[in-house]
């Protein structure tokens, strides 16, 4: 089924819109990025898509199909996008028309979250697994669940928001008014703003930067005391929501890239522990914690696969 | 596929082992109980049902297959039982080879709350739906999602263990070592404890008795404002525990079935109101929140169904 074909990602971003040529894991040519709050409308973002794909084709004519990671709820099959999370203007687009109209090639269309879970398993850390949990750490979490070898998206293309999954039912109230979402505990903002308050809580004191979880990762590595719990309570919640997606998916293995997983084993160290310690052994010993292989154009990746696999 | 042809159901549980002939969602003949905790050794057990089997089979020859669910771990592919939760003895069992060879017919095992839930889907109050959690409550919380058209089991059959979802990471500790699992906030006998505490604090006397979540719904029908509190902490923890589901599976609905929930709105109004207040509108409304329909005898429907389901 075309293994080395070529085909067209894009990931569509809050901030970002990338589309390249893609073969396979390869990015054969990249276009220019779209700023996306530049576009003040889906049409006009539209436009300026039309306008890379166009050139894209011209340069690659030998591209199968074009297929779109959007950052919000996507129906896959009715080929539209529902609502957006952070990008206004987005109800009911029917972006999948709209992108065949504009390129002249088959589309697919999908959450941007499930497109990068789609890269890993389909090319990834999570080849040929029939059942698996991709999460990828940012400003929020990312997700996308793989269960019985296929794409999971429930029953109004919401499935995988694994971000929202609830640590604590009496925790901070979230995005959709939702309590304790782990999300709202390990994203970049909310772990630095739990550090300065750490800091300032201590005795000791903060080092001279401390702005990202690089700075973080980095006094932690150093020994500070303060840093390193705040790991360790970082992993132990995460492995919480882990938890979770084991007891209801029971996955072969969670996949794991992007912003915090960045700091190794001052991640996964503590995480093994704290999953190892609340799941029956057996089940423990045939879990696998991977690292995502993809980076950050697995989105891009993911859905050029996504489109390929759906030729017909 | 043979919609109205007879075959055999079993449902094995921690104190007792039902087997009937089953005709849809019709108990056409049931067989003896057989005493779980009599029989000291699988194959003691396996004896008890051997003979209800030869009977039942006696009385209707035309039965087709024989389904069994089993209160654990049970590979269904493999068709053995990896482990009992509650069962000592149950380990690495090839009930599937065993079941067919003492009655002669095509057999089917598969977890006991799994049977429940697909009885629901097949034949009860999530007919024809794609994506559905069903819940069943006793001293614990059993349940099974259907995804996508198909019973979830995951890569260790052990998906669906949606009693042991996390609803605090710093929560008490559970049976495989867990933090926080719903079952143990909202089981028969956690409420009960529950219950004895708030009377003890609380300056009124306790009902005369009050020992069942059904005392406990009669004091609150009544107005008792310690029992309309220990309802509305249930629903709360029940909605965290369901929202995860949602967040996770994006289900079109939950069926709610056992225990607590014949309390009916005492329950169910609470865990509405916790649930929309915690769910993007637009979801929240396609989302059904339905009682089951198929009371204590889902199991024994459901495997027997599943077993047909599955002849060749």
């Amino acid at each position: 089924m075309g293994m080395h074909e070529l085909s067209i990602g894009v990931d569509m971003g809050g901030t970002t819109l990338k589309a390249a040529v893609v073969r396979e894991t390869e990015i054969v040519q990249r276009a220019e990025p779209v700023s996306t709050r530049e576009c003040s409308t889906p049409q006009e973002l539209i436009n300026c898509l039309a306008e890379r794909l166009r050139t894209l084709r011209q340069q690659y004519p030998e591209a199968r199909a074009v297929g779109m990671g959007l950052p919000g709820f996507v129906d896959h099959a009715g080929g539209k996008v529902d609502s957006l999370t952070n990008v206004p203007g987005w109800y009911d687009v029917p972006i999948r028309q709209i992108l065949e109209d504009v390129s002249g090639l088959p589309a697919s269309v999908e959450n941007d979250a499930n497109c990068m879970a789609y890269a890993e398993w389909r090319l990834g850390a999570a080849q040929g697994m029939s059942d698996v949990v991709c999460l990828t750490f940012g400003t929020g979490v990312g997700a996308g669940v793989v269960s019985n070898g296929q794409l999971l998206r429930g029953a109004m293309s919401a499935a995988g928001e694994i971000g929202q999954v609830s640590i604590d039912y009496r925790g901070r109230i979230g995005h959709y008014g939702n309590r304790g979402a782990v999300e709202d505990y390990i994203g970049n903002n909310e772990l630095m703003r739990e550090a300065q308050i750490l800091y300032a809580a201590s005795q000791g004191e903060a080092p001279i930067e401390m702005e990202t979880p690089i700075h973080l990762e980095n006094a932690a590595k150093v020994g500070c005391p303060v840093a390193q719990t705040l790991w360790d309570d970082a992993a132990r919640k995460l492995a919480t929501c882990l938890l979770n997606c084991h007891y209801i998916l029971n996955p072969q293995a969670f996949v794991i890239g992007g912003g915090i997983s960045k700091a190794g084993e001052l991640l996964f160290a503590p995480l093994r522990r704290y999953l190892q310690s609340q799941i029956y052994p057996p089940h423990f010993a045939k879990l696998q914690i991977l690292p995502a292989k993809l980076g950050s154009d697995a989105g891009i990746i993911g859905s050029a696969r996504l489109a390929l696999d759906e030729l017909p």
